[in-house]
């Protein structure tokens, strides 16, 4: 029988919800039916180009409600939509553009257009075509978004979402979130990235009200929020401070945003919220791959692992590399499988076939289940060193090297060694003014670790080389003796 | 991949919530990894007995943590569990074991015992087998409850359930019932009926506890409510005064109830919920077939139609006979296909076909869509009148009757006419000392209903015979002369 894809969610919606708004983005406001109708004049649009199921539509510009169109009218068709990175550099866009081989573009102006590329606007609305209606495959594991992710050698991969896994991940949100009918959501993190869709797509599912600004500006998001009542939006750290910043005249009505505390300036301004979500605070985690969330806080108050518990949907193990799973308490790869999972890469089934081995997805991430079932999360699995038959991840040892008072930074890498195939040694910067000697530092860690992954030696340099957020692993192997790694031949 | 399975979420909330308490029945008192290690013993125990894939189980008794168990183990090895309702008679039951053919058949005592039955006790302890892990099959798709259900000719049918949709269907309670991990679900209510498995398995999927008492006992619920913090209970109506007048002398302590306002004592006692669900009254439209819920009252706060809206995990249309949508304002059958519908009846590919033609499962229900999107319950479609070429629904015409202030009771039948094929009928009883002549009623009806749909005579009777719940058509036809229905040669 006929499965629940996201194009069905919409023409449900429009029925069940004909009076309520989805999308709203400047002056464009758009009911249910609405969006409904446009769905279907940009689903016969494609389908008159020749476009049809697996084919790929890439959106290339700010947030718009354009993005939901496609994604919807894409989901009609069964073909996969793709919102990719406007910031990116012509050389990534190149790449991801050659990878895809899409069948159709929509850009926003200041790209320069490929051929047959759509502009967003007049030109978009001339493509719309008739408004019959399409009643779309209703095969829910077709792939039907794509968001560039995981760029494990350098560049990246396209994770592919079906609609299953997406409506299952927002039934999750729904539910820990306790998103009702009247939610807004405010777009305005990149729709590029899961952490924004995840929640357009919630708001979706429960039949709410988008909302899109291109970007985020912190006076913007005042005066939508005020002016559409909007519940939630994708707002952190600085944002929030420049957002209060912005209203700090109190000229803007905030108060329909349900947020956790902040600041007092903040929460005076907004609704702080006792949702289960936001009493622990917003947290978990998640990727790309499983369609946003894997665990939640908000479904383990009070829990030892401040990545709180999986998502219902799902299952999680921690697996060694020899997918044995370990006990609690040890450090494994954060493994899974269940609703919300990706379909794999698109066009990678050598990396798939690598990511899903034993039947569970690979994370690429450590993390360590405690006595109470509650998630850690160590720290990507980049590197693992091998010493006397044992397996050890270099980020839960940085992380207990980072306990020490007196350090600042740490990296470990592994170091030939005939006897044990290699040995751990550490590279630490130190706080000013801060000593610590090796033998501290390697007891520091025997107390918190097994002893056979303390480091036997300690190199103290000024500050750890990065690529990103993580150490420059090579660059250290270079300059300090690493190698021999597992795999490594 | 592996899909979830209902074995699989106990496999994960094993890990998950190793210190949470899954099942509490008398002295017996099980944390997940317990229950779980028990649904590997029962597991292996039916495996050693040959029962496997698509294999039947039935258990015969009121309610116990052994159901749980057993649906649980059926999931583990791909089999079907169906709790038979243990009030019926010897004949009814001989037609659902010869239908069922089960495997196995754990009964309580006070029955009769077939061969190779096992009796719930010891019995059922010794057949336990060996702990080992059982993975089970990674298939959602396959039916593993089986609930007795639809009697359209007289005799039930087993509608098949499976993992994806009970599954599907329990995310969508604990969003709509704001359903936590400390949930404490008390299964007082039947387990042979959707009502109360609906709730044990939302309880399951969120990791909360399933508490059992064999039946309805107003001081038990007292009791148990008070010992286990329940926050829910299947209580509705006169057992809750029951309950409320049991604890007359506030002797239990039932705050941790959640429940919506019924009564002063009452309120005093629990703890009055201002959830969606609770506060606009638990309701909603719903059967086996779909799951339990198809529609929630709490996903349209202040909707005209008081049935709610659809879950956003189905789709439903209001459907004529010739599967045409009804716009609306019309009453058409309710018809619905998503995630949490049923895989057709045991053994009945006919009705199965004829149910889910036209690939939307048939309720047997009418309905109508009010301009808010909500819905409106309007009664079963038991008949259907033809005149003039048009559908009309006896309930339709009922419901229009009873608004009438003289009306006690109305049935509608179809009397055979030349000219139309048929001519609308209506049976009447008036309330004592009421008068209405015919003429008044037949435009009272005219007043809310299209015109042909306005009966053509009125029959003034004593009282309205029934059969259950529903007028006896059969009955109503010989005494007034009603015939020539559609279908009938």
């Amino acid at each position: 029988m006929h499965q629940l894809t996201l194009s069905d969610v919409l023409a449900d919606h429009a029925r069940s919800h004909p009076q309520s708004t989805a999308a709203v983005d400047g002056a464009v406001r758009l009911s249910y039916p609405e969006l409904d109708l446009r769905v279907n004049r940009l689903a016969n649009a494609m389908t008159a180009r020749g476009i049809g199921r697996g084919d790929r539509v890439v959106w290339l510009g700010q947030n718009s409600f354009r993005v939901l169109e496609l994604l919807l009218a894409a989901s009609r068709i069964g073909a996969i939509c793709c919102p990719v990175n406007w910031r990116q550099s012509a050389d990534e866009l190149r790449f991801v553009l050659e990878d895809l081989t899409p069948s159709l573009v929509v850009y926003e102006d200041g790209v320069t257009p490929g051929d047959g590329w759509i502009e967003s606007g007049d030109a978009y609305e001339a493509f719309l075509g008739a408004p019959d209606p399409v009643e779309g495959p209703g095969d829910d594991g077709l792939p039907v978004l794509a968001l560039y992710t995981a760029a494990f050698d350098g560049r990246p991969n396209a994770a592919l979402l079906s609609s299953a896994a997406l409506v299952a991940h927002a039934s999750s949100l729904l539910h820990v979130r306790r998103m009702e009918p009247e939610f807004v959501f405010l777009n305005n993190g990149p729709l590029f990235h899961v952490g924004t869709m995840m929640f357009t797509l919630a708001t979706l599912l429960v039949g709410g009200t988008n909302v899109f600004i291109p970007a985020f500006d912190a006076i913007e998001v005042c005066r939508v929020v005020d002016a559409e009542k909007v519940t939630q939006a994708f707002l952190f750290g600085q944002m929030i401070d420049a957002v209060a910043a912005a209203n700090a005249s109190g000229k803007y009505d905030l108060k329909s945003l349900h947020f956790v505390s902040h600041s007092p300036e903040w929460d005076a301004m907004t609704t702080v919220d006792d949702s289960p979500w936001c009493r622990t605070k917003m947290g978990g985690y998640g990727q790309t791959e499983v369609g946003g969330m894997l665990t939640f806080l908000g479904l383990a108050a009070g829990g030892a692992g401040f990545a709180g518990r999986p998502s219902p949907l799902v299952q999680a193990r921690l697996l060694d590399a020899e997918l044995r799973e370990v006990p609690p308490g040890e450090v494994g790869e954060i493994c899974a499988r269940g609703k919300s999972l990706f379909s794999g890469y698109f066009n990678r089934p050598e990396l798939n076939a690598y990511k899903s081995r034993g039947g569970w997805h690979h994370t690429g991430d450590l993390g360590r289940r405690e006595p109470d079932g509650t998630l850690t999360f160590i720290g990507p699995s980049l590197r693992m060193i091998k010493s006397g038959n044992e397996n050890i991840y270099p980020a839960e040892v940085e992380r207990a090297l980072k306990t020490h008072p007196a350090v600042a930074d740490a990296a470990v890498i592994g170091v030939p060694d005939e006897r044990w195939h290699q040995a751990v040694r550490a590279i630490v910067a130190l706080r000013p003014d801060s000593t610590a000697t090796p033998a501290e530092l390697i007891d520091h860690v025997r107390d918190q670790l097994a002893s056979y992954k303390k480091p036997r030696d300690v190199v103290v340099v000024e500050s750890i080389p990065k690529k990103g957020f993580t150490p420059d692993y090579d660059a250290l192997d270079s300059a300090h003796g690493g190698g021999n790694y597992p795999g490594q031949s």
